[in-house]
């Protein structure tokens, strides 16, 4: 059963966090390269008449937070295959803040080379802003 | 019952679209705001010593295609809220791919504001590069 117990070195419990500070400039080119040029994340004018009352951060953008902690911190020897990801919003994000994401291994599938993660984001006062769960395969670089 | 058949203007049944190009620019540039430089994004050499063979897009990048038909052709005259996303990655991705975003209404919550979408990510030959579904609250501007 030893091999059940990891992939690629993962076990429950391993763990991998990624902390970047947010500026307008990040959410002006988050906008640029997928598209998103919804006014909520750019134009101070339109946001005072939303909920909001300020621009804030594409829910996506945290998520792309998460991309990077599993692309760049969890397993960097190995290649990660990102296979699902859940995401529930919880709170806005502005720029000035920061914010880290931290993914925590939760299950291992040894024989399928894969790891299930807990996944969240949260702001520099440790509010929640993502909350979810992932699943990647990892495999040795050829 | 009327009030609980839409949102917004939204019903079951209504859908958005977005389409994009994939340039490698565009790879380059979504590492650079999300912090994932993970090298299987950028490095052919690396990429060649994976089940990929060649750099692949950040699996988010599609993700961030739903955001711009959710943020830019759902419901432009409203404000639309994220409030849940769930990715299942079903396909690479390579720079001269064209992908389209498809959101369509599943589910209206009038009381709530609130609306439940399939999303589909797809490639310019039909192959569906991420299957999911997303839940966002859609208000008027203020």
């Amino acid at each position: 059963m030893a091999d059940g117990d990891s992939v690629q070195g993962l076990e429950v419990g391993s763990s991998a966090t990624f902390s970047k500070p947010v500026t307008q400039a990040d959410i002006d080119m988050f906008a640029q390269v997928t598209g998103d040029t919804n006014p909520l994340h750019r134009d101070a004018g339109y946001a005072a008449r939303t909920r909001f009352k300020a621009p804030i951060a594409h829910g996506m953008f945290g998520a792309g937070l998460i991309s990077a902690a599993l692309g760049t911190k969890l397993a960097p020897d190995s290649v990660v295959i990102y296979l699902s990801q859940n995401l529930r919003f919880r709170a806005p994000v502005t720029a000035g803040d920061t914010l880290t994401a931290t993914c925590t291994v939760t299950a291992v599938d040894a024989e399928r080379s894969r790891v299930t993660l807990d996944t969240k984001v949260s702001k520099q006062d440790g509010t929640d802003v993502i909350l979810g769960d992932a699943q990647v395969m990892v495999e040795a670089l050829g």
